[in-house]
Parts: C-alpha cells; sequence; structure tokens
C-alpha cells in the first residue's frame, strides 16, 4: 500500500520560523498588533510566497486577505482554510500564523505533486483577530460572515483613537473586494488548541465538533467599608466574606456542569482594598462557557439563586448583569467527517472536542460548511511568548488539513492526479 | 446633693466648630495633614486660646505641643491629657481634635470655678498621629515615649521626599524640648469611638482598659494562569478557588475568637484580573487583632495550618509572611478606676472596652499610667467627611475627663475650690 500522501514538513517548519521573525519580541514571542507596521509586513510575506506559487491574491474591505489556488471546475465555490497572522502584544509564535502557513504548505504540496483539487482552494488571512488593538476579537470574521456590519468594523477604534478605516488605509489594506461572504464550499481552520487537552490525553488531533457558548456577568456586591479594628464581626457588612462563598459556589457550578463546564471568575476589584479597612465593596466577573444552551441557562439561574441566598445573610446588596453572550456553534457533520477520515487515513490518535475558545471558524461556521482542527500545544500554554508546539505536532496538523482539504475539493470525480 | 460640676458644653462645641474651620472641605469634613499649613494654623488657634487663659506653651522637637495649667504644688509631674490636631485627607472634625479641645475646655472649667489641682494639667497635641502624611502612624507619641527614636522620626518623608524635620521647621514646630518622656502623673485620652459598639449598645462612655493587639499577614497564592476557556475545571490551578476557600477560613477564625476577635482581610490583588483567564495568582493581606496575645498566636497557628490545607489540593503554592506584629496595650488599673468613678458620679451609661485602633495613648501606655475614654460616634464612621457626634455625647465625654482628672490630680489633699 502506498503511504498516505504528506505535506513537507521540514519546508513548513522554516515559513514559520521565518515569519516569527516579524515583530519578534526578545524571549522568543511575538507582538504584531492588527494593522500594525509589523502586520504589514507579515502580510507582505504571505503574498510574496503567494506569489512565487503563482496563486492570486485578493483583499477586502476589512482587510482579510484570501489567496487562491484555482480549481480543475473553476466555477465551483472553493473550500476555504486559513486563521490570522495577528497576535497578542505578548503573543506566541503559532496561534492564527500555525493555521494560515499549513495552509500555504498545503497549496505546495499538491503543486509539488501536480494534483489539481476540482473546487478551487482558498487560504484566508483574517483581519483582527485577537481584539488586542481592537475590540472586539474576530472582528473581520465577523463582518464577513454579518454577524457585524462593515460601519462597525470599520469605525472600531485602538486606545489611541485611530480607527480600523484608518489603520488599513495606513498600512495600504483597504480592499477592494466586499467584505461579505462569498459561496464557500466547505471550511477548515487549523488551529493549536490553547489548552491542555489534547497533550494530557497524549492526542496528536483534536476533531473539533463546535465551540462553546459563553455568558459573562458583572456583579458588584456592596457592603460597608469598616475600621478593621473598631468594628466587630458582627456589625461588618464584609464583602469580600461575601464574595467568598460566592466564588466557592460558582466553582461549584462549573464543577457540576460535566467534562464541557467552565466557571470562571477571573476580574475581583476590591475597594478600598486598604489593609486596616473592611471592604465595602467588591466587582467581580463570572464567566459560564457550555457547549449546551439549556446548561448555560441552568448555570445562570443557579448564578441568580446563589447570589441572594448569600447576600442577605451578610447585609450585603449586590447587582448582577449578563455582559455578553454567545450562543454554542456546531460544527458541520461532513467537514467532521473529512477531518475524522484524514486522522485514520494517517494512522493518527484524534480525539472529538469542542472549542473552548472562539475562533474566526465560529463565525464562519454560521453561514458556511465548517469544522475545526487542533493540535496539542505544550502545557497548554498560550498568548505567552513561551506558546510552544512540537514539530511532529504541527507536522500532523497539517496532513490531516490536506487530507480534509483533499476529500473536500474532490466531490465530484475523485483527485486528479 | 449638689450636681456634679459639668464643662460648658456650648462653649465646647463652639471650639469644636472654631477648629474645624482650618483646613475644613466642601463635604463637611477636613484635611489637616500633620505638618502642613491647615495644621500650623491649627496649632496657632490653639494657642492663641491657651495664651488667652494664661497657660504657658512648650513645643519639642518632634513638634509635640505641651499646653499648662499649674497645680498648687507645682514640683508635682503633670496629669496630662490631649491626643492630635491632624488630620486624614478626607478626615472628620472629631477625630483627635476632640480630645485636645476637650482637655482645654476641662481647664477652662477649672479656671471657671477657681479650681486648683495638687499636679499641673497638660494638654498634649502630638504630632502626625494619622500617619497619612509621614508613616508611621502615631510617630511623635512613638518618639516621646522611646518606641522610635529621634532621628527616626526626624528623616521620615512624605510622598514628595520633605522629612518631618524639614516640615516642622516650615511651619516653625521644631521646638527647643527634648522629645522624651518627661515624669506623668496620669495620661488620659479622650477620643471618638471610631467604631459602632457604644452607639449600638446605647452607652455614653466608653472605659478603655486597654488596646488590641495587631499581627498583620501578607499571602501570596500561586497557580496558573490558563485560558478560561480552553482549560478545563481539572486542569486549572485557580488561585482565586483557593483564595475563597481561605478567606472563608479566615473569616471563621475571627468569629471564632469572640468578642474582641476580628479577622479582617483588606486588600486582594488577582492577576492577571482579566476577565477571561484563570487567575494565575492572588495576594491578599490578613490582620488579626485581640487584646490578647495568646489568643493571636492561636490565630497565626490557626492560619499556618489552614493555608497549606487548602492550598495543596488545588495544586497551589502559596508563601506567608508576617508583616507586623503589635502586641495588646493593657492600661493603668488606677487610671481606669478614675474614669469609671467620673461616669457613675455622673450617672452615665458607660461599658468597658478594648480600643480597636492604634492611639497615641497606645504609646504613652508603656511608660506612664495611662487609660482611654471613649464616647459614641454615629454608625461608627470615621476617617470620612461625614463622621458626626452628637453634641450631648461631646459633653458627657468632656466632663467625664474633668472628674478623671480632677480626682487624679487631687492625691493629696482633695480639691481645692
Amino acid at each position: 500500500m502506498k503511504p498516505p500522501l504528506r505535506t513537507r514538513h521540514d519546508r513548513l517548519w522554516e515559513t514559520l520560523e521565518t515569519m516569527a521573525r516579524i515583530g519578534a519580541t526578545p524571549d522568543g514571542g511575538v507582538c504584531r498588533l492588527a494593522l500594525s507596521e509589523e502586520d504589514r509586513q507579515a502580510r507582505q510575506l504571505l503574498e510574496t510566497w503567494a506569489r512565487q506559487s503563482h496563486y492570486t491574491i485578493r483583499v477586502d474591505a476589512m482587510g482579510n486577505q484570501f489567496i487562491r489556488r484555482p480549481g480543475s471546475i473553476e466555477n465551483l465555490p472553493p473550500v476555504l482554510t486559513g486563521s490570522h497572522l495577528d497576535s497578542q502584544p505578548t503573543g506566541g509564535r503559532y496561534d492564527g500564523v500555525y493555521g494560515v502557513l499549513a495552509g500555504l504548505e498545503v497549496l505546495r504540496t499538491l503543486d509539488d505533486h501536480g494534483i489539481r483539487t476540482e473546487h478551487p482552494i482558498e487560504i484566508v488571512n483574517w483581519t483582527n483577530e485577537e481584539g488586542a488593538r481592537f475590540a472586539p476579537a474576530m472582528l473581520a470574521s465577523g463582518v464577513f460572515s454579518g454577524t457585524f456590519d462593515l460601519d462597525f468594523g470599520l469605525s472600531r477604534t485602538d486606545t489611541n483613537g485611530i480607527s480600523v478605516a484608518q489603520a488599513l488605509h495606513s498600512i495600504g489594506y483597504a480592499g477592494s473586494s466586499p467584505a461579505e461572504a462569498f459561496p464557500i464550499h466547505a471550511a477548515f481552520e487549523l488551529h493549536i488548541e490553547q489548552g491542555p487537552i489534547l497533550e494530557a490525553g497524549h492526542q496528536d488531533i483534536g476533531i473539533v465538533t463546535g465551540a462553546q457558548g459563553q455568558r459573562w456577568f458583572e456583579i458588584e456586591l456592596i457592603g460597608r467599608s469598616a475600621h478593621a479594628g473598631t468594628t466587630p464581626m458582627h456589625l461588618r457588612r464584609d464583602a469580600v466574606t461575601g464574595f467568598a462563598q460566592m466564588a466557592h459556589a460558582i466553582h461549584g457550578i462549573g464543577l457540576d456542569a460535566g467534562e464541557h463546564g467552565r466557571a470562571t471568575i477571573g476580574m475581583v476589584q476590591v475597594s478600598p482594598n486598604s489593609r486596616n479597612v473592611v471592604p465595602g465593596k467588591v466587582f467581580f466577573s463570572v464567566e459560564f462557557r457550555h457547549p449546551d444552551e439549556q446548561m448555560l441557562q441552568q448555570q445562570e439561574q443557579a448564578l441568580a439563586e446563589l447570589l441572594p441566598a448569600i447576600a442577605q445573610p451578610l447585609g450585603l446588596d449586590y447587582t448582577l448583569r449578563r455582559v455578553f453572550d454567545y450562543p454554542p456553534v456546531v460544527f458541520d457533520t461532513q467537514c467532521i467527517a473529512n477531518i475524522r477520515q484524514a486522522a485514520q487515513h494517517l494512522g493518527l490518535h484524534a480525539a472529538d472536542m469542542i472549542s473552548g475558545a472562539g475562533h474566526d471558524a465560529c463565525h464562519l461556521g454560521r453561514i458556511a460548511p465548517t469544522a475545526m482542527i487542533f493540535i496539542p500545544c505544550v502545557e497548554g500554554i498560550s498568548h505567552n511568548p513561551s506558546e510552544k508546539i512540537h514539530p511532529h505536532w504541527a507536522a500532523a496538523g497539517a496532513d490531516v488539513l490536506l487530507h480534509a482539504i483533499l476529500s473536500a475539493s474532490t466531490t465530484h470525480k475523485g483527485i486528479l492526479s
């Protein structure tokens, strides 16, 4: 039996190394904020590589870059793959970039082997996925998919008051194509997991069947500031005491929600935050994540019940505000099957999983058949200069992407080689 | 039976009102930082009043002001009373000031009635009690009592780098008397409670028998920051989860320590403090207060035991550091008896209590027979522009001070009138 087709792992790794020099930070990470000079250089490098392979380049009004390798039946909608080249301010070398450059490597591999697919294949680099410079994250894929309108997308500003529209112009990436969805046959986003599950489970590949819904809350707990020495325990209205009980109960909600349940208190602000003053106020954030909308509803309900039960006996008042509601995403069955078959074909250890993070594919999944492929990253560390993947992980992901794209892009007559 | 001698309540209230104009803030409070221009004006006003009554004035090298009314037996050591005229930046009108001006009213009352005491009586205004401009608090009474040496006291600096020595010179209060203890027959500090106990218990007077010891700690709880979406609950090392359990247990230590026990977590700092990041670190302060050194020891022991018991199962590391240890103060039996008898003589509701806050009298108590008198303040609010006392509370306190001083200052032959 002929061994399965593989991407050129050395070449993929080299493109990753080369790209990592743009915006490189001394600690081994990268700082390549959306629409910055570094982002411009990264886009230019990608285009240089694309032109070397005679792919065509298209940029839309949100700066999304599309790199197209033609299909044999040119009027068929493309198979889309890619991710993003922008990074967090203290970002790693693989988040996003890996998905874009593995897409490039897939195209180059097809060229090497003279393979023509029926459907065209397009690589996409989505603008401002990270949300580090312009909020919200996944901005341009959101505009593309119709979640946000174009005016909203172009008018977002950074902390210096520079808008997306201005930044696009200043780096020459205010493109001429409309920033709106076109027919897509299938879409695959390959990404590092940014979590510890695959590595802990000794898996090569995560077959991402959907993404968690998220509900974010803000809670303000109000007691009364008082002198820590002169105020007896029973006359206190101590907001930190209430917070402690609430945090414990909220953690319990997360534990009770099963494998995919998450409950996180990420932000806590205590007032007046002085060592010898009983705290009069605690502001804190709560977020729940779950792939099942009904479970999110139950978690919110549980939160709404535990707050008064804890606050009232302690003489505390509170406010609860839901600030963000992002429904769960379920990916396309056929795309998932393409990925699963590719992993099996390659003899890799693959596990179904749910994306805990948001990705451009979550927007895209609302308008086109979409799924994601994850590879492990060391200790789950991401958004950090020490973000790391092993070369054999990178290779396995690119090979799965290759075979998933191959099967999705040759629906009519099989691979032409 | 002749009604008991009383101070002139209207005159006392008027001096309080007049003094409150110096450094008055629009919200009804005062800002009269130690050794500021406002403090200079307050000192000058006090001296003006003192000169009107022909009292003598003495200032020591730490700027402590002593105002002396002679006794009939002039070589006897004085009875000392007073407090401080400096305030917090957003301070109230009574904290400290009340004790100084009630002392003045006691002297004026003795003048009104032609009463000569055997012992001289001195009013003291201690420099920098609040510690708001120069740390630590109770600085000059600490130097006076030998807790700090003079060089330490004079070299403390404010946030602009101005030293106590420089500030004393610039307002003309670097005095010529040595800043060291002289023989004191008895000392009484009258002060607002700065807590809610007296008001809640419908008491007019607190007979302060001692001050709580304090032990302050810093705890750093170290887990690992992680993505709130991609990190399953069982793979987290969530510092806030550990903090919640610890805070609950520490509150329990305070509750278990009885009426005088205090346990306070005043400062909490979460890192990285981002809504969608599992917190990798929590820094927090803990302070215990108790009048019994052995109880403080038990509380510290309980803290040292609960930290590893909670941290280890959660995969958290921690550091525990004791940053401050202030032993309990026990006031003088005879001074306490003077106060108790004065309150009984005046038919007031008085309760023994422990000072939860530090006061100049705590330093003084180490070198001279000392006790404190508390009056209620509304809702226990202090260090706040809305700090408030009712005139009849102010009157009761001054009358108790008068009679406590009278009995302490006439040990040899009874009151001469």
